[in-house]
């Protein structure tokens, strides 16, 4: 992801990614120096490889091939190791939550609770949550909800505006109470009806004037009660619950 | 989570660790510099700053914090404009799937399969997964369909072994036709139980001996099988994911 991410600062490379997971021995890190030597030899650009090896001996068998490497933690740890006057471990695998039992937890716990209340099911307990996503059909609340489940351990409801909503010029009832917990997604009508086509072609659901009567009435809804919102068309998930992480100041409960 | 992932490389320390995203004016990197400036005026440690900021007028200001700043950009993106002969474009948020349509598709699609074909719901439509996780109740199956669905865009679905799949001592019928997509989790007894605990305390299906019966069975079951699994009690969501993609050569769909 690390590489991915600069390589998109390079307009107008398309550079073919390979992923190599779990290098672990010192015999699959000679298989991936062979691997990139004989890209090398076919005739390619020299090889970019970005290493988080952690393992000594293997990153120095990696160091051989004929790339550009750009080791992640020779640039960061050496630098971290002198600020902080201690030695790192070396050890692989540390980031990620498997063995904190909190952590899994968390995440298990949020992941049920996105989907108990996926679309409006089960309103009952609205208070356990820490967000609820408002919008209208198909405007991208359950992959957001989640993605917080998922990434952060953010307990996130969500409940879809529909016409009658519209009609009533006001929020759906179970909403009522917890008008400080909405955050509102919104999307672009030619957008929606692509996603909702998708779903059912040819359907009034998915015609364009139905769609933007429905994102016009649901932004109106969301302005006249004072909710926030994103529009989800420019924005990704991943932005999107950045944003509502910060908007209710809610602390991370996964790394 | 680049800092975070780094300094679980440091043992036995446990910094206080800040998230501040969207940092994308000048006035909010003056606010940074001045929450950085004061942590240290308040006699704590010198504070280590992160940066995956790209705008040059922004990082500028963060540079003169009084901070040991680990500048992303800086320590990669000078190297490989070297490497390529190219400037980069410094821009921001393009490393996500926003805008990229048919990424935003293979998301959904993945996400609306994966809660379709939750918990054994819905067989009819097996033929269309990457992969369908087996094992136990509660041994990890949801989260990490989630995860493959959300971060990978891959069609996971799931199916629970239940007692009378042991007692037949075979497969589930459903699953006959879809061997080669069988991917199993298992995960220690004791571990087991505090997790059904939490759901259903003090019953015949979190007791210590009934998870033991069951993992056990499951596992004698998978061999038989002959199914391919991974232990989710010392693994993270994220590598168990990572080792369906490798096992069953799978490339993702969303980045």
């Amino acid at each position: 992801m690390l590489g991915h991410s600069l390589l998109t600062q390079f307009e107008g490379m398309s550079p073919h990614q390979i992923t190599v997971p779990f290098v672990d021995s010192e015999e699959k890190a000679r298989e991936c120096v062979a691997r990139i030597n004989e890209t090398r030899r076919n005739g390619n650009a020299r090889p970019i490889v970005f290493s988080t090896l952690v393992n000594n001996k293997i990153r120095k068998i990696l160091r051989q091939s004929d790339a550009f490497l750009l080791d992640f933690f020779e640039m960061f740890l050496d630098p971290l190791e002198a600020e902080l006057g201690v030695k790192s471990t070396h050890t692989i695998g540390r980031s990620h939550s498997a063995g904190d039992k909190k952590q899994y937890s968390n995440r298990i716990e949020a992941i049920n609770f996105s989907i108990a209340h996926d679309d409006g099911i089960a309103s009952a307990d609205f208070d356990k949550a820490d967000v609820i996503l408002v919008g209208v059909s198909r405007s991208g609340k359950t992959p957001t909800s989640l993605y917080l489940a998922l990434q952060f351990g953010i307990r996130a409801a969500n409940y879809p505006l529909i016409p009658e909503d519209f009609e009533r010029l006001s929020l759906p009832k179970p909403l009522d109470p917890y008008r400080r917990k909405l955050f509102g997604l919104s999307i672009l009508p030619e957008r929606l009806r692509e996603i909702r086509n998708e779903r059912r072609p040819d359907s009034n659901y998915s015609r364009l004037e139905n769609c933007r009567y429905e994102v016009q009435q649901a932004e109106n809804l969301m302005r006249r009660e004072g909710i926030r919102w994103v529009n989800s068309t420019t924005k990704s998930i991943e932005e999107i619950s950045t944003t509502i992480l910060q908007e209710f100041k809610l602390e991370r409960r996964v790394y």
